[in-house]
């Protein structure tokens, strides 16, 4: 079975469109995913995310552990059925919440000790038990555990995560054969190149994943606060390296220009906080760039967030009241500009998508940043 | 014209089915008010209105008033345009607000002398500026300004109240004449009856307002800390000396119970934050009682909220997905909850009506109740 099909190629640079079939339905790259943390990305329900035509979403298996718990997802069905939400979903592996949220008591060859951020509680994560957690939550894509360095970062401690990584996915492709489905349809296994902003690193991790043969691959340990040259080097190496007929996804990237240039150098699959996050922040994005909504030039501006946008909330709604919304801290005003923004990602993506397929990304890229950054810069100075 | 036609009295208690003209459409009465005390009913945006059949909203005038302030709402060309909700749209004068919410700083035979919740800045509310302002949001039902007295209170007191309430609404009534529309369409003015807990001064109030031959009547300082026999006994007390052709607007009032007890005395329209205020809070309305969603019973539990309600929380979510969103503080579960709330109070309405129009409101009433009441008591044990 070839779930991942190259439509076409970019003749001017790396961008690729593509078809990714999993047991939920085939997604159009390239995608980005909202994050559903907790199984509902943050203000939508899952019409919400369908009228905006979201095709495939991020649920983070760390979170969902911890609550309601694998028990509870596995008796109501798999994420699909407990979450309402039935398209393709992908689960990280919770390796880099363990880091960022959680105490992290001790690393051993064997995987994570770690306490809970709720409440406290002891945990252990290794490579088999992650597998063991996404076959209970019954996700189309699963990460295998992985140790992402932070930023910056020494180069012994660079080499000793990436061995791990690589070790660890070893295991966890093995974990795969020994654990079996539990929902009756098949999940995809991706691993994840790790190496820091170390070029060797990151040529060795890819080269050795590679060789595993997962079905997916993914270049983690990026914008986690590294420059974007180095983000955009590292990229670059992943790609050359890594299968070109396998779907290759860059974790936690991004805004709309690091989409864009990830594309460019043959990326597939983006997910990123930043939609949602800035939406309840009261920040929009648009095709001029983003827009702060609280801002006092908007009190009695009665057009739409984005003259060019579609969205139930552009539709609907005027400046001036998403602005009221906001200042009066009604809870309605984080869907409206959620909604709005994560639709503005999605067209982003399918508009990258029909400029690929007419052989003009560059084109596209260029003429939609030059309208973006432009304006951003403009609005920047009024507030 | 004839704005409020009586299409059926029932015959065997006072209740009655009528239809409400207004500006913004015809209204079927009994009905209830979900409150959008910003211009927004909390959390729910106008299509989930128009979805759960809510077919009139109140705004509060206090709050539009101090933010964003009346201006900016008459520029956008009344609530409607400005908030999106195209239905009726009944706006109380903003005294019990002063009382609750301000620091109050004096009260003359103007007005309220008073500073803002937000800001502490000073403000003055008169019953002619209460007009005015009420002319620029462009309500279609505009509520005289009174003084709401607490509970408990002295009979001195609540005649004082009473006798200022009386005086004012004819202040009131002149200003509507001498304060013309904003908008181009028609509002109506109700006034409102006061008089505490004391009979004499509920008629004397009811006796004196109905002689000024309003368009239509509300029975405040009720659900204020009262005994509910001294509710039922005042609202039964108002309901007799209040014009028969006039609509009867119960205010503030209440849980599904007390909105039959009302029907049945002759009430027409309802309003109370309950079904949206016990969304967020996590407490479901259900043909079965209250359901408190967080209960560790619902773990489990992959049912609908309620079997019987076939709003998009219950066709699409179980309780445990409930449940987990509220425990995992998921803002997502704030709107579910309260549009099945919501939802639930518009059924109730439209069942109480089909019943007036059936002649069997008494028997519909003591079968809902039996249900409601009895599994509640249940359901609460359980807890």
């Amino acid at each position: 079975m070839n779930f991942f099909k190259i439509e076409k190629r970019d003749p001017f640079c790396q961008a690729r469109a593509a078809l990714l079939t999993t047991a939920h339905g085939t997604v159009r790259t390239p995608a980005f995913m909202p994050v559903g943390t907790q199984a509902s990305v943050k203000t939508l329900s899952p019409d919400d995310l369908q009228a905006i035509r979201v095709q495939m979403i991020l649920n983070n298996t760390y979170h969902l552990y911890l609550r309601p718990g694998p028990e509870v997802i596995r008796r109501a069905g798999g994420l699909q059925k407990f979450s309402a939400w039935d398209g393709p979903i992908l689960t990280d592996s919770g390796g880099y919440q363990v880091f960022s949220l959680s105490e992290l008591n001790k690393i051993t060859g064997d995987g994570f000790h770690f306490r809970s951020h709720i409440d406290g509680s002891s945990h252990f994560f290794s490579p088999e038990k992650v597998v063991e957690i996404q076959r209970n939550l019954g996700s189309d894509i699963m990460m295998v555990l992985d140790e992402c360095a932070p930023y910056p970062c020494e180069y012994s401690y660079a080499h000793k995560a990436h061995k791990l990584t690589v070790e660890w996915a070893a295991r966890s492709r093995e974990a795969m054969q020994q654990i079996g489905e539990r929902h009756g349809y098949a999940q995809l296994q991706f691993a994840i190149v790790q190496g820091s902003i170390y070029e060797d690193l990151r040529r060795a991790s890819a080269q050795a994943l590679a060789e595993m043969d997962f079905p997916g691959y993914a270049i983690g340990g990026l914008s986690v606060g590294e420059p974007k040259p180095a983000m955009l080097a590292m990229t670059e190496i992943c790609c050359e390296i890594l299968p070109a007929d396998k779907p290759r996804y860059l974790m936690g990237v991004g805004k709309p220009e690091d989409l864009l240039t990830g594309i460019e150098r043959g990326i597939d699959l983006f997910d990123c906080i930043m939609p949602t996050r800035n939406g309840r922040n009261g920040t929009a994005f648009t095709a001029n760039g983003q827009k702060v909504i609280k801002n006092a030039k908007f009190r009695e501006d009665f057009t739409p967030l984005d003259e060019s946008c579609d969205c139930y909330t552009c539709r609907t709604f005027s400046r001036a009241y998403l602005r009221h919304l906001f200042n009066a801290q009604e809870v309605l005003v984080l869907r409206l500009i959620s909604l709005h923004n994560v639709y503005f990602y999605m067209r982003l993506m399918e508009q990258a998508r029909r400029a690929i397929v007419g052989d003009e990304f560059m084109k596209f890229k260029k003429e939609f940043l030059e309208t973006y950054q432009n304006n951003q810069t403009n609005d920047k100075k009024g507030d």
